[in-house]
C-alpha cells in the first residue's frame, strides 16, 4: 500500500525480497486514489486503487514515512486498512506504518515494534497495543511490524523463514549481498 | 537511469539515501526511451530522456539488474553512458551496472567491483579494467562502484563520506536504521 510521502526504502527493501521470488509472489502497488503516487525523494509509482483488494490479499505491507502524519488522521484510509487488514493473511508493516494499522485497532493487546525516533509519536496511535521499543521486528500471529526503514528487510527475511525455512532466507540474503541482521531482538538503534 | 529489468533495490537503497537529503540533492529518473521503465519485480517508474543530460549531472547513478546482459549489447545506450559519464561530475555504479560502464572503456586502467555472482561475466566487458573482486565498493577518482545490490547502500553512505564526512554518513545511516558495513575491503560475498 503506498501513500503520498511513503519512504523508498520501507516499500522497495521487501519489493526487492519479495519481488525476485517470481515463482511464489507478485507483487501490486494500490493506493486509496488508486493513482500516481509521489514521495519527496522524487519517486513516482503508479497504483491501483485498494478498494480491488477489500477482500484482502495474501501480503499486506503498510510502509512508513512523512506521509503516516497525515494517514493516521484519514478516517476513510484507516477504515480500508482495518478491512484489509482483517481479511488478509499476513499483514507487514515497516517503520511507522505500525501507527496505521494500530489505529485500526487490529494490534490491540498485540506485540508491535516502529522507527526508534518516531516511537514516541507512533505510540499514541494504540494506546491498547503492547508497544516493544528494542525489538528490529515482532511477529503476533499474521502480524509483522519492524523497526525504521531498513529494518523491513531483515523483517522480510525472517517473514521468508517462517515461510520457507531459514536456508531458504539465507539464499536470498546471499545473493542480493544483504548482510542480514536475523536475530529480530537484536536492535542496534533503540537506545541513541 | 534505469533500463527495462533494473534491479529494485539497486536504484532504491541510493534513492534512499540521497533523496532524503534534500538540501544537497534532488533525485530525477532518466532512460534512453524517456518513457515507463518496468522490472520484473513489478517496479514501474516514469523517466525522462537521457539525451536531457547529455551534458552530465553532479552524480550519475548506473544500477545493474538482469537488463544489463541485453544493455551491454545496446551501441547507442553505450554511447550515451560514455558521453553522461565523462561529463558528469561523478559517476556511481551499483552491481553489473560496472559492466555497463566498463563497455564504454571509461574504466580502463581503473579499479572496479561488481556483484559476485556474475563477477566472471561482468569482467569480460572491460578488459582493460582493473577489477577486485574481494571489495564491497571501490573508488578511482571520480568512479564509484559498489558489489552487488545491497552493497550499492554502504558505498552511497561512503560516498557521502567523501563529500561530507563521516559523522554526517553515520548520522544518515542512523536515521535510517541501517546496519552500515563501511569499510570497503570487508566484503563477506566474495568467496562462498
Amino acid at each position: 500500500m503506498l501513500f503520498e510521502d511513503f519512504e523508498t526504502l520501507d516499500v522497495f527493501g521487501p519489493v526487492e525480497i519479495l519481488g525476485r521470488l517470481t515463482e511464489h509472489y507478485q507483487i501490486d502497488f494500490y493506493s486509496e486514489i488508486g493513482d500516481t503516487i509521489n514521495n519527496f525523494h522524487g519517486v513516482s509509482i503508479q497504483t491501483k486503487k485498494l478498494e480491488n483488494i477489500i477482500n484482502g490479499v495474501d501480503i499486506f505491507l503498510i510502509p512508513g514515512g512523512l506521509g503516516t502524519r497525515k494517514e493516521v488522521n484519514n478516517i476513510s484510509l484507516i477504515g480500508i486498512i482495518k478491512q484489509i487488514g482483517g481479511l488478509s493473511k499476513y499483514v507487514l508493516t515497516v517503520c511507522t506504518g505500525s501507527a496505521l494499522l494500530a489505529k485500526t485497532g487490529l494490534l490491540d493487546n498485540r506485540i508491535a515494534t516502529s522507527n526508534k525516533r518516531a516511537f514516541d509519536w507512533v505510540i499514541t496511535n494504540g494506546e491498547n497495543v503492547k508497544w516493544i521499543r528494542k525489538a528490529r521486528w515482532t511477529i503476533d500471529d499474521k502480524f509483522y511490524t519492524s523497526s525504521g526503514v531498513s529494518a523491513g528487510m531483515d523483517m522480510t527475511l525472517g517473514f521468508l523463514t517462517d515461510l520457507h525455512g531459514l536456508e531458504f532466507a539465507k539464499k536470498i540474503a546471499f545473493q542480493i549481498e544483504y548482510n542480514w541482521q536475523d536475530d529480530k531482538s537484536v536492535d542496534n538503534f533503540s537506545e541513541q
